[in-house]
This record gives C-alpha cells, sequence and structure tokens, in this order.
C-alpha cells in the first residue's frame, strides 16, 4: 500500500485560532481497520469552540490536535481481517470510539461510553486531514447517487435521526423546532420524513427560517413563543404540540417551546444549553406530565441517516453554503465563525490547494444567498 | 332540523346476495352526537363476506342490517352539548363503539373493548345510507384540500397506520409488505411516510405490483419469497428485512415474510389469516427472537391517518377504482367481489340514483385499468 | 333505598382553617353509579394546602366545598346498570373525573384530561361524608384480606405506581427516591416490588429515613447528596443510580438526585415542586443524556396497586400515624399540618362521633413513635 | 501464576454417550481476559441433547468438546489489561462470546450476533473443567451472601430475567407460567419480583407443580389449560392473563396459555418448541391484537438476575436437587436426563474425585423429594 510511506497534510491546531497545516505521516490501517481518503469535512459548533477558544465546554485543548469529526470519503486500503469494505466504497466515517465493552456500550447506549473518545476532540487527532484510519465498523458506505463530500452531513444528520428517535415521534405528530441552523433543519427534515404531520420552525434569523419555509417548514418567529406572563399558571393547550426539539441550545427558546406543548408532550434537548436555564416551569410541566429529555451524538444512527439521505427525502445539498481546500481550513473556520449566513462550511482535502471558497448550492438555491462566501465557482 | 323529518335511503343486507334499498327515518343526534350526510362509503372485505355469504369470521347476519364501516361525509346537525365541529365540516367517520369506560378502553386500547360495537357489523346498522348520527368524538374533521369522498379511505388508512405503530417501525428500517391490496397499498404507504429506508412489496398478481411501484415500493413475486427448505435450519440473513407486515391473510405468505426477516426481526399481521397457519417456524423464530405481532382495527390512528393524508405524503385516490350511486349498492358489491382488478370501490348516497359506474382515477392512472368497470364517465 | 331519604355529615371547607361538619342529603346513584358508604379517608398535602391557605398552586377555593379524595369504604347501593360490583363490597374509590372522549382520554392518559375533574377538588366535593355517589368503573374492589381502612391509602399508592411506571424501571435497577413523607415510602415499596436491586432513601429527618430502612431501604442524609461544586464539570459515575425519583418536591433535592444519576440514566418529578428550580444541570444532564420525566397522579393504576398492597408486598399499615372521627376532621387537619411525626392522617367518618384518634400501627411500630398522637387506644 | 504450567482435568464428549474426562492445559488468560477456577456448572437440556444424540437442533458435534454453559467459579489471576476484577473474587460466568462490533451487537442484542458463539456449544469448548479462561467483561460478581456454587443457576436465572423483560410485564401484571422445570421456576420467581399481581404456573407433574406452590405460585394441571373447542370462536376473557411465558417448549401448552390471555394480551415462548405448532389460533389471536414474542438466551440481564438472588427475592437453592465431582460427569448426565425428579443438577469440579452425589436442599426441602439421587451426605 503506496499511501503508508507517503505523507500526508494535516490541519492542525496548536491554541485559538493558531491553525497550522502541517506535514503527518500516512498511517497504516491495522487489523480489522480501513484507510480512508477524506473527500470533505463538515465544520460544526465545537471545532469552532477549539478554534475560537482552545476548549469546548469542559474539555481543553493542551496538546496540538487536528480537528474534524464530520468526514466523509472513500475506503482505499484495508487492514488484516477487514473485510466489509472494498476498496473505493465512498464513505461516511462515524467518529465515535466506545470501548465496545462496558454496561453502556453492551446496552447498544456507546454514546455514553464513559471510557470512548472522538475523532477531532482534543486530545484525539480528527479528520482535517488527507487520510484517516478507521475501525471498518465505524465506516458506513454511501449510496452510488449521493455526492460523497455530501457524506460530511451524515453526521450532523445521525445526530438529528438520534434526537427524533429519542423523542418519540409517532406518524401524525405534531412537531415544533426551536433554531434553525444545520441541526435544527436536519431535524425538521428528519420529522417530516418520519411522518410528523407538520413542523413548525422557530428562529430569530428570517434568513434562517427562509431555508426552514424552503424544506417544508411552517415558520414562526422566535418572539412568538416567548412565554406570555399570562399563561403562568394556565393549562396547556390540548391542541399544543406533541413534541419539542430545541436545537438552538437557549434557554429561553427551551422554556418557549415547553410551553408550547400539549399535556403529555415531550421536550428534547439537542443543542447544548449555552447557559444555565433558570425559568424552567417544572411545577407546571409537572401538572401536566410533561417530559424533558436530552439526546446526545447518536448511537447506531449513521445507515438509518445514509438511508434517508439516499432516498431523498433529506436534502443535504441545501445546507453546504461553502467550502474550502484544505490548506484553507483557517479560512473556513474562521467563516464559519464570523458570517452568520452560512449553515455548514466544508473542508475537502482532496480539492487543489490553490482553490478558494465555492459555494456548492443550485442557482436556485443560491438566489437568497447574496451575502455568502463565493471566492470562485463552483468546478 | 328538517332532516329528521324526512326519510332515507338505506342499502340493507336480508341475506346472502339479497341487498335491498329501502327507505328508512332520518336519525335525530342525541346528546354529544352529530348528523353526518354521507358522501361516500368504502366497501370492504368483510362486508363482501356478509354479501356473499351472510357471515362474516364468528359473525353471522341474523337480522336484516344495514351495510357500510368506512364512511365520509359532512356534519350537517349537532345534538344537545355536541359543539366541537360546525356545520358544513367535511369528515371521516370512526365506525367504533367502545364503551369508553372498561380497562381496555381506559388503557387506550379501544378497538379491544369486549363490549364494542361497529357500524356495519350486524346486527349493528352501517353506513350504506344517507344520513349517519355518529358521537362528536368519532368524527374527524378533513382539510379542505381533500376530495371529501377519499375521506371514506380514512378508515382503511386507519387500519395501516396502526399496523405500522403496532410494528414499531423507526426510520432507517428495511420493509417488507406482503399482499398489494387497498391495505397493503396503504400500509406501503405509511411506511414509507414513517420514514422507512426502503418498502419491498410481494404479491401474486402483477397488476397489483404495478401499483405498488407507482406508489414507491421495490417489488418481487410472491414465490420468490416461498420459504427454501434449505433455509430451515440456516440462520436469518442479518441484512433480512427488520419488519414484515402481511397484508394478505395468507398463511405462506406469512412464513415467508417472517424467513425474510433478519434476527430480531418482527412480523405483523394484519390481513385477517384465512385458514390456519401450519409451517409457522417457532423453534427458528426463536433462536433468531423474532417477534409475530398483531394489529386489530385502529384505536387512536384516525387524526394521524388524515394529517398523512392531508400533507400528500399518502395518496388515496389511486386506490379508488369504481363508484357507485346508492341505489346500485348491490352491483357495487358485486363488482367488489368479482372483478380482482378493483382495488377500492366506493358507493356514494350523495349522487344521483340513475347515474353508474364511475371510474374516478386520472388518466395516468387509467392507463392500466382496462378492465375495470366504467359504465359512465366522471360528473 | 333507604339512604337516599336520610341525611349525611359533611366536613365543609368555608375558607382557610374554617372547617364546618354539616348536614348534606344522602345523594343516590344515578345510572351506572355506585353508592359508597365511606370508611376512611387520607389526608394529603393537597387537603392541606386548602385547609390553611384557601388554595393549591393555581387552584383557588371560592365556594363552600367537601374536601378528601382518597377514600374508602363498602358499596351499598347501585344505580341503573351498574352491575360491576356487589352491594357489600369493599373498595378504594378512584377519585378523577374524566371526560373519557377526548383525545387524552382515548389515548389511555385520562389523568390529563383538561375537562376532568377530581373529588375535593374545589369546587367539586369531596369525600370527608358518609357516603359518595361514585361512577362504578372508578370503584375498585379490595381483597377480604385487607383492612377496609387501608384503602384509604390505595390513592397514594397508585400515585407510587404510576411514578414508577412513568420512571421505565426494569429489575435489577438500582433506585433513588428523595423525600421520605407517605409518597416517598410508597415509591419506595414499589420500587422494591418491580425489582429493584437495591432503593437508597434519603430525607432531612432521621425519624423518616428510620421508617424507610424499616420499609426496606438503604438510607442517606439529604446533605450527602448536595451537588459537590467540584462535579460540575465531571461525568456521570456509571455506578450511579439508574432511576431517581423525588418526592420531596425540593429543588436541591431534584437536582442532588440528577448528579447521582449514571449517564443515561432517568430523573422523576413525584413530588409537586415548590418554588422554581433554579440550578438544573441541563448542560451536564445532556452530556449524559439523561431524562427527566414528571408523573401526574394515575391513570389505570389502582388494579396493580390493590394487587400489589393485597399481596402483602407492599406494606401500609405502618404508613397509618392517626386516625380521626369525622366530627374531628377539623384536628384531623391541624394533626397533619403541625405534627412533622405524622406519616398518613385518615379521617372515619363510620367512627363514633366521640372517639378520639388513634394510632393505628403495631407495638412494634409504636415504639419510635413516641411523639405521635395518640388518644385512644386501638379499637 | 503457577495455575498455566499445571494441566487440569476436562469432562470431553467425543460422541453420543461418550463422555471422558481427560488432561488438558490450563489455559492462560490473555489481554482483558481473565482465568477462573471453576466451582460448579449447571447441566441443562442442550448439555443433554449433545449427550444423548450428539446434537442440539440444528448444531451437531463434530470433534470433541467440552460440555458446559453454566459456570460459576472464582477468579484467580487476571491477563494484561484485565482489571475489573481481583483475584479472589467469586463470580458467574456469562457463556456468551458476541463479536462487539456487528450491527445488533451495537444495538443492544449480543444474543444475536450472527458470529457469537458459546461456552460449551460444539465446537466451542465449555466449562466442564477445572479453568476457564472468560473475557474480563462476561464475569459477574457474586454477592459474598451467596453460596459460589449457586452461583451456577445465575445462567438460567438470566434466561428467566430475560424472558420477563421481553414480556414487557408491569407491575400488577397476571401472569401465567407454562411448564416448571428449573427455567419455569425461575421466570415464576422474576415475574413475582417484577410485581406480577399473581403467577399461575401449570405442568403435566404434579410434583413440579409442589415446587411452583412453595415459591409462591398458584397451580394449575396442564389439562385444564387444554384449548376447549368450543372457545374457538368466543373471544378473549376481559378478566385472562395479561403475559403468558410457555417455559415447556410443547405446542400444547403454548396453544393453551394463549387461549387463557385476556385481549391484548402477550405470549412469549422462552423454551424451545420441540415440534412444530400447528394449531397456533392466528385469526383470533389477531381479533385479540395479541403478540407473541420469542426470547433467546440473555443480553445485558447478568447483573439484574445477580442482584435479584442477591437480595433473596429469588431463591436459588431449592433448585439444585444434585450434585457431583467432575470425574463423575457421567453419572450427573445421566442422572439429569432419566431422573425426572431432577431439577437442575451441578457439576463441581473443585470436590474431590471419590465424592459421590449430594443433595444440596434442606431438611425441608429434602422432604419432597424421596426418589432424588442422594449418594453421600452433605459436607
Amino acid at each position: 500500500m503506496t499511501e503508508e510511506t507517503k505523507t500526508q497534510r494535516a490541519a492542525v491546531l496548536h491554541g485559538p485560532k493558531d491553525l497550522r497545516v502541517e506535514d503527518r505521516p500516512v498511517p497504516a490501517p491495522g487489523p480489522g481497520e480501513v484507510l480512508v481518503r477524506i473527500a470533505a469535512v463538515g465544520l460544526c459548533g465545537s471545532d469552532l469552540h477549539y478554534y475560537a477558544h482552545g476548549e469546548n465546554g469542559p474539555n481543553v485543548l493542551r496538546t496540538p490536535t487536528v480537528l474534524g469529526h464530520e468526514p466523509s470519503g472513500v475506503v482505499v486500503a484495508a487492514g488484516p481481517g477487514a473485510e466489509h469494505h472494498t476498496t473505493g466504497t465512498p464513505v461516511a466515517v462515524e467518529p465515535a470510539h466506545p470501548c465496545g465493552r462496558c454496561a453502556l456500550c453492551r446496552a447498544g447506549r456507546y454514546n455514553l461510553c464513559p471510557r470512548g473518545t472522538c475523532f477531532g476532540s482534543p486530545p484525539t487527532d480528527g479528520a482535517l486531514t488527507e487520510y484517516l484510519v478507521v475501525p471498518e465498523g465505524f465506516v458506513h458506505p454511501l449510496p452510488a447517487s449521493m455526492d460523497v463530500r455530501h457524506g460530511a452531513l451524515i453526521e450532523p444528520l445521525a445526530v438529528a435521526v438520534h434526537a427524533v428517535r429519542r423523542s418519540g415521534l409517532v406518524p401524525g405528530d405534531r412537531v415544533l423546532v426551536t433554531g434553525a441552523g444545520p441541526i435544527g433543519l436536519l431535524v425538521l427534515q428528519v420529522a417530516i420524513a418520519s411522518g410528523a404531520a407538520s413542523v413548525t420552525v422557530s428562529d430569530v434569523a428570517d434568513a434562517r427560517l427562509r431555508h426552514a419555509a424552503e424544506l417544508g417548514a411552517e415558520t414562526v418567529g422566535a418572539a412568538e413563543l416567548t412565554p406570555d406572563p399570562a399563561r403562568a399558571t394556565a393549562l396547556a393547550d390540548p391542541e399544543g404540540f406533541d413534541i419539542a426539539l430545541d436545537c438552538s441550545g437557549n434557554g429561553g427558546a427551551l422554556v418557549g417551546a415547553i410551553r408550547a406543548l400539549r399535556p403529555g408532550g415531550t421536550a428534547v434537548v439537542v443543542g447544548n444549553p449555552s447557559a444555565p436555564v433558570t425559568e424552567l416551569p417544572l411545577a407546571w410541566m409537572q401538572r401536566q406530565e410533561m417530559s424533558l429529555v436530552t439526546a446526545f451524538r447518536y448511537a447506531g444512527d449513521f445507515p438509518a441517516a445514509i438511508a434517508l439521505a439516499g432516498t431523498g427525502r433529506i436534502r443535504l445539498g441545501p445546507l453546504v453554503t461553502a467550502s474550502f481546500p484544505l490548506d484553507r481550513a483557517d479560512t473556513a473556520l474562521t467563516t464559519a465563525l464570523t458570517d452568520r449566513s452560512q449553515l455548514k462550511v466544508l473542508v475537502e482535502p482532496g480539492r487543489a490547494p490553490d482553490s478558494g471558497a465555492r459555494q456548492p448550492g443550485s442557482a436556485a438555491q443560491r438566489s437568497d444567498s447574496g451575502a455568502r462566501q463565493e471566492e470562485t465557482a463552483r468546478g
């Protein structure tokens, strides 16, 4: 395998806003592992936290680390005993590394494995690189019809699939999604694909609500969900939402969503709460027997995510608003961090290093994206 | 309310193939009841059993009874205290009459109420009539966008919604449906609308498989599912179906469907088994920890059925293959009984008595229905 | 039926601490109803709120109302069509009056019926009276082996059964119960009877912890559960509790309980939160994919409660710490309100009016109850 | 570790009734593995099938194999990285070897792993030996209060826990168990410990029914459950059993159990069906919306089994009716095969080779076991 002897380029974070593209050896796949040539890597909020602040929640960058945990690519080599994926297979990579032996792993909840690690979560190196070694069970084939770069959105789509599963949605449910970022727009689509009678999306940004509407949502301004003090003692509306999924991480949005549930409804915390929630109406929720469920990452959700995307019922393309080659990963992170009009920014390690950003949407999708980054036309 | 003093026409079954259209008084809605003017009534297998043999399973026709339990219509009057539906509301009628007080009713499983009755199940009169009194909670508003006559398919659609709920389908599941009659074609559509990654439909009739393919299914001949004796001791294929729903009532189809499941898969009995199933591979199923679930009617499924149909994700029109006025109910039953190319035959009490059958499909749908009954052009 | 023409005594609340025992006519059971001669009525926190403050949460006493919603008694007459209970049957009375027709009722969640009322919840009169008319479906036979007065504890036991069902407890789970009042002590017992590997109970009062220990709990002081600031960023202990049920209504106890869960654990709000919970560690909970479920009253839980009590696996007697005749209901309420050593105080409308309180426990149980009310010796 | 260099004795099956006790090297634990000195091994139906016929269902003995998959013992050494169990810990051994990486393993259903193997299932050697190497995650500590030899019953107890979990039992359920062999008697106890209101046990053997009664069951002769032809068309009794678990493997018992369910009830296939079931009343079951669930082995159930046994709520001792040293394994198998009065026969590799069988029950338990093997008094 010639790749093993080559070097590759990797985007290494040394500290806040100190990202350096460096040479690293191409690793060799061990027993049960495959080598994946990375096509695209999506940037997500946790990448931006590490890039901007050198930390994300309780986890702190202490040693230079390659970021990136939303990769897609193509299998180019297999280690001993790895026999499930032939060379050339386009794949999405599930970035989790659970231990596989503890009680939580064995119960099917490997997203909670206390010994688990994850690509791109310091100090574990991630996917902003040309080649990645992955245990074969965490490599999921993509349908031939799918643009392999869109495979980089399978990870956030798996988050959405998992969140909807946790919600207990049954066909016919009326669903509320608060927050229309990439996760919110994917949760919206998964909810529709799972049989929601309707999905209402709220956000503070009108542009994001327009994206939601294009993807099938009814929309409502965030202010309209703000809890009315007069409702503090009223009972919930039996015609309220069956399920609310907060994808904003905003406490006010979560409380507003809970207030909009029907009796017995379920709220799901999908976005990581950015601040303590001080207004949770717990006594009122109990009187209505509501549930507050949380969803963390995914466990067994990649195949469903790929299947739904493969049928076309979930549209990934409209979420990709900019893309950069690996040597411009720094610009990609800055763009994702500062340009509020962006949805999902990709880094494409397979692109020529001198190419600029590109806006991959169709003309129809581009029409409402005047403010977006678009340095070069699409190849 | 002027209707109360009028008489109406009703199709009364006196014995096998002895259907008489007779005058009956228009009933008055009592407390909590509404009066519905019937637009359309779908004919179903149990109607045909009563019509052909004077019995259906254990239930026997002993007194002249009005058939019909799949009605849609318009609310035209409300009894005292019935305040949920305004006059003029188009509705689907849920034909069940559970007691509402027993342990099963109170647990939400009112389809199993031992004291329950049902429109059109002798000796309870049904809906092949012009006006019907219904408790307001069993009348479900239809969206304005829906042809009110298609509301007659909400009852079988609720059967399909219920069956899919009982299956425990989660988004991404691979689903097998055996039997492509009206229920099978609705189960197919509900499974897709609930997030099935794929739905494979089998049937002995190629024409029905073509309908299934038009509605999104992969198709397979029934013979291909016939259990291979060589598989009698083999383990199930891990790539097998997650869920199989038998809508054929045929024991061989059920066994073939079970043999096609993955380990841990679930089979659902939707169609009523027409004969004892003698080949159930129970020891093999246990080695694979498979489940065999049954589904009976519906409980709380009408709103979801209407919501899914209202969004257009379930198409009802293609299932309606013939329609007759009330005074030709006899011909409608005979057609449904003898013409294997029919899917759902409607009776429309609101149509002028001299009009013939009509084939309500679009030109595209008509193209493959040369054998269908079509006495008159569509009004 | 001679009772119909008699008058009876009833304890009517006219305002805060204004309870008057008055004459009222004995009602006659209507269709589907039975007349119950009340043996005992348990006093609960909501009774005490109405008695002390004239209100309970959002509900305000505006018209004189008979309190009491935890009655047991004997069926003494049946109305037309009520045929499930023969005269003389000892029963527990389920005090709910759901509508039985709305979507929540039909889904089996009648505890959430928006039109539901409840005995003793103003303005609906309750059970602190000699005779009560009840729909026959809400009257549940007691086993002959049970002291009929202990039937007054079936209502709080049904609360406990419902809470444990909502928790999703499976045999082998490690359970934490915060708050060792009557509900906590019943939840403890139901958890053990449902297969909990262990149940740990915390409370601020040592006397209550001793009760818990006698009933099978491991005990821990409330202070030991106080969240350690150092744990604010740590992950949950995989050896933590699978389930925590807060029966204290205290926000600090709830937060401490959540902090003691394993990853993926479930906390249940059973006691009504007495104040806003401001410290809920929602971001931490999400990282561990924990759930926060609420439980409100009961729905279909009386038969299970009676069955468990009937087998002796749940002991009700030790919870009854004082009992008064109806004409001393005022003293009963005052005792329950002011004497912190009390667990469950009963009012017995069938006792002679001049008898005092009695302490119904066995000698062994009395040994640790020096502070308890005990005006007269037992029977 | 001195054990590694020693030889040990092992009972090797060479063909039907050809069991030879041979010398084998004591294996060394590899990475993540521990070495267990076997205290006791329970004999089960599959052992007897291999011993009598050289095959069990589809699996055939083709190479000499050590039998035994119900071992308990003590950890005596640990391989590299195995750090969860200290030397001297008494343990039950879970005999499964799932791959841990396939979709079924990752979903928590590792009992269905298509690549899984099991101790004592040819050609995989089992536990009828002095020392066994086990991955540390499949070794489960026993409480100090438990006789380590009773740890050999944890495996069948885990089968019972798993079966009850699969049944969906909720506290208050009325349960029927058909078949009062070791598994049936354990399922009975788990059902009670899980909150069953009552458990009724049926069997053809009166002696077994007496065991069941001693362990808390109501009992009924098998003949009384024989389906009455007159019930062929009747509806199920709403007062029927909520759950039926067939532990007999007898088709007639299963059908009788199903006929005794309430509408909506669930039957669980626990015992492996010994012959095709030809009388399954599938149409009748569908009319009642009953479910037929199967249970296979266990997945994650050992900790719950040990916890329940450790609290004393499950009694294991009464099930042990005979015990032999390793060199008399042949006699042990013959006894289990031919003496119908036996429940669980143990082989104790740690006992001196010249000791005979012993009957480990207490005097009270021995009183009804005159027919049992008892060559020597208990040590």
